[in-house]
């Protein structure tokens, strides 16, 4: 894998900075004669595009996308398609500070000392505006993988708060401005974000996806895991720190008694009598739901002023004007909602590839 | 990556069965004119070696490693290095049982449905087995890495009862059979899982893996991140089922005051205030300690009477005899650091590539 | 590799169609801190524009790039770089008559007997207008490899009739509308291939590509051969149908005392009587020229009448009309330049990863 | 691509130097459930191995094969195959003299220059002693394709002595000591190459091998041809010069009313009146015959005594004593045949993967 691609099969590559003049990608590998156009990927967009409430960002982007490439007459003709989405709203004087402050918590520091030179403004490269570009290929890879197979992200934590799974509703999580399935939990966030953002500060979150029909076989051993490429796709999402499986880090307590999910028939089809796995056995899906769980640590940006240094060495401080999201955890619910599309879309290759010839 | 293939330049192949004639591994990419012997090898292998405590399998492996090529006198050459290890103690006819039957929490449904045939012998490629063979790959990049950069591992947390960091000394842990670097924890451990062992049951881990010395700027945006890597890295071990950075699951809960490290000046040298990124931000290493932390499920063989099914789709009963350990975890330990030590030294290859022209 | 990506530091990946509304690619893993801008990629893609002389096709097309990411403030920033080229002069009315009916020596049937769909405008992803972004990644390859090293094209061979190598003058091959470093050949071609254009025919090429300077060392046995990445890098070009290296096929004829390069000391650096090999000796370069040369075959629209099929098997014939190269192998010489330009840049980075920590 | 693997889904990884314990690989990807032996691979190294007429080399091997993973009860399983092979007649001491001086033609320079050491005996890594992991790896592939696709390769020139095309006879290459399929032209190469070994010296060699039955549709633009793969695959090959597919070269001299072959339907089904293309049109099969030339050159361990460095950089002679073949293109053929399988069963897969799924 080279460092602006994922995938194996259904490749996707990214460019682009916070502030150039567009973000973009290619999309490689994509099957032929599947439907699709510009509005099969503009409503994912929507979803993630900032500025839809006053937990996000107020940054101004439609974040249109264009398909430059391999459609033809509404259907994919098996080549790469090239996705371009135009910046419209950079406001590049916003970050003349940061050009010579290291931002704590960014990567400010850590990109100017790989490569002695940094696009600064709006984070360059940094910028979780590259997210953008993953969600319209998510939305290609849904298309491959088809109706059967469905993909739902939620809001389970904002800073300590907890969803209660008792309340959980699917339908509810497109109704509030967090994707919550929790009504009476988003209630409470409504309060505790409005406290955050003007405190001028941020708050972390924990985002959980689901995957519905994945079928049984799809995943690999033993680098080609399911749950393997599930975390570094997770992982590579600005600011996520953690990802889980199933159970996850509270499989740790449970006893090999509790943990192991036992197997029953059900109209003739195996069945799981428990879902600890979250899916996923030896690298490979079980047919049920594959649950994945990831962490966003609190926006790095915030109005206190912070210790830091300058480029030349110097002890500074600063304080991170510019516009940013309270909780960048509510945006990365789409953003891993289509991480996971674009691994299974993968996956569904691979697995065709070596073992589906039957 | 190709499926039984990590790495991008630093690249480790590995083949085997728990109870085929021998498990090995081709480890390719290595620069010339290391010294390295089978010495350099063993001393982790044995680390990780099972049967040396009542707390691990009581399968007799001495795990001796043979260097079957890219080594001249004594010293690297830059071609492939093909790594051998024998297995003795293999007792296939313990396995009869589950030739027909899916052991509840292992990989033996998902196999079967995916390619149709296994090797069921004692779990075939799904063993654990394999992963000595990650150890002896990590002791290869051991040497890569020289002795600036430390890699330690430790377990933190078994079943429910974590380490008292306050105790932490890294000595410790190579004074017991847990790896523990608390004392008193591990006084307390061995109690827990004698219990767990004389009850037949099983218990789960977390691990802890910290590489102190690498250099600021190692790691790649944006799919080449060092903590994606890591993250899929530690993914690929058996019966992990989440992986974390820094602080983690823990950030979600956190202030971006309080997470977003601070920076000064130390002897003329950047440095942090604390270590929340876990030595990582925007996915390159920031010169603080790279510190990961890892969940291992309770061992899925106990000897209670499980639900479960037959290939033929019957329902059935199955108790798990064999020879297994009570706490994978423990021997998660070498595992983990040495996946560490191969992703660092990718990254050191992929880094000098790219950017050291300075 | 990606089917639309070639390297493996230095990775290119292209998109784009012949009467889409654009082409381009995106470049990764170059080097931070490189002077670029457009101004050192446009002149070597006006080296293959079309519409120079009356030996290529009219199609009238600026192919002015522009860098879309990247680049900051002139300078490489070690992240992504997206280039694109508008397409202006496409006439898709033209190829009505090749939406139903194959064209012979053309890749219309094999595109759709794999994919059941094409974009039959100006022959979509097949048409060899694709080679642009080649011409623009070599550019930037170029900038990498600095000015040590010097890439120099010229054609060979025009139908049967080659230049004289007693005439090679290097400089010659700027200044005539074939790129052939023989004056006297030159005349020749300009003669013939004014009957050829006339008659509605087309002919067959031979292009040699020299690089100067490459340093003894790279290149990597056995499957990242310097010669196998060419060859496969030259193949992928259009039109290929042969690639050779050094004495080439001329070698099946040679004896070994004839073949083997003899060595001396020359100022105190060893240095080798003769290049049969071409510059690399099991896959590593020599330090002397690296020379390949490589066989176009020609232009497969042609205005004469040819027996094909249609789409739904019914006997039929075509004659293209449109506007085509008389000789594309003309115009592979930027291309076959730039292909040695990436294929050397990625070898750069290959072997400072692994092999030069000295 | 790793520098010692090749193939994208269809993976093989080899190991070993000519004079260290053994030789092997590692075969991953391989669809599960195909009937696999030692004796189906055997007969293909056989038909390598060395020491079988006078006109090879006279090490004695018996190149047994060993599979130690990767089959269960004599089927696949799907996980990675490891092959091994015990080198049995390693002379080292024949080599002392390489030790310090660079044998002309060979990668001794090269090598050292690369790495600064290197496993001299017997030429280490660059020995075409690999080449039998090949084709034990080929005989696997061809497990993998099937018995509709044909594969088969001839010598089809040796020195400036070509075949009668007119003469050409399968059966005949299977009778003659140089799978020759002309037995006037194996007459006249007995004579000559007796001359040849007689006089110390070698001569050089051209390879034609033959794919039959290869569905319309395998391959893929642009970077991932089926002929720019087969063009890297045999470029690899130990002393490889030169790569063609179909008309090869000989296209340039060709008009294009001559060189695109015409389509006609034949029993309902698309074929075509000639086969300029070799197989391939835009680096897709078209069903026809897929046919590939390479070129060996002679082998450069010769009796005579030629010009030659050392390592301190001293002008000295060096005549090569060793055992080796007078024609090394002879014990190309089965490893061109190989390479041709493995490169098919890639693409078999990689078009499984993408376009199969009608």
């Amino acid at each position: 894998m080279s460092h602006n691609t994922y995938g194996h099969l259904f490749r996707v590559t990214t460019w682009g900075e916070s502030h150039g003049p567009a973000i973009g990608g290619v999309v490689d590998g994509v099957p032929p004669r599947i439907d699709l156009n510009e509005a099969d990927i503009q409503p994912w967009l929507d979803k993630r595009r900032p500025g839809q409430s006053r937990f996000t960002t107020q940054r101004q982007e439609p974040d249109t996308v264009e398909i430059q490439s391999g459609v033809f007459e509404g259907q994919t003709t098996g080549t790469p398609i090239s996705l371009l989405i135009q910046n419209q709203d950079a406001r590049s004087k916003d970050y003349g500070d940061i050009k010579d402050k290291y931002r704590p918590g960014h990567a400010d520091y850590t990109y100017d000392a790989k490569y002695g030179i940094r696009d600064y403004r709006g984070g360059g490269r940094q910028s979780a505006r590259e997210t953008a570009v993953r969600v319209a290929a998510g939305a290609i890879a849904r298309k491959i993988l088809g109706s059967d197979i469905r993909i739902r992200g939620a809001l389970v934590q904002v800073g300590s708060d907890s969803v209660d799974r008792g309340n959980w509703d699917w339908d509810e999580s497109d109704r509030n401005a967090f994707f919550c399935p929790d009504p009476v939990a988003a209630a409470r966030w409504t309060e505790l974000l409005d406290k955050v953002r003007k405190g001028g500060s941020s708050v972390g979150a924990i985002i959980e996806v689901v995957a519905s029909g994945v079928p049984v076989g799809w995943g690999a051993p033993l680098y080609g895991k399911l749950d393997a490429d599930l975390a570094a796709a997770m992982m590579s999402i600005n600011a996520v720190k953690g990802v889980e499986i199933g159970a996850g880090f509270g499989a740790a307590a449970l006893s090999g008694n509790e943990n192991a999910d036992e197997m029953r028939m059900e109209n003739g089809h195996p069945t799981f009598t428990s879902n600890h796995a979250g899916g996923v056995l030896g690298g490979i899906a079980t047919g049920q739901d594959v649950v994945v769980r990831f962490a966003v640590k609190p926006t790095s940006s915030i109005l206190s002023s912070r210790d830091t240094i300058t480029r030349t060495g110097e002890e500074t401080e600063i304080a991170t004007k510019g516009r940013h999201d309270p909780c960048v955890g509510i945006r990365a619910v789409p953003v891993g909602e289509a991480m996971m599309a674009c691994v299974l879309a993968d996956h569904l290759m691979r697995h065709r590839a070596q073992a589906d010839e039957r």
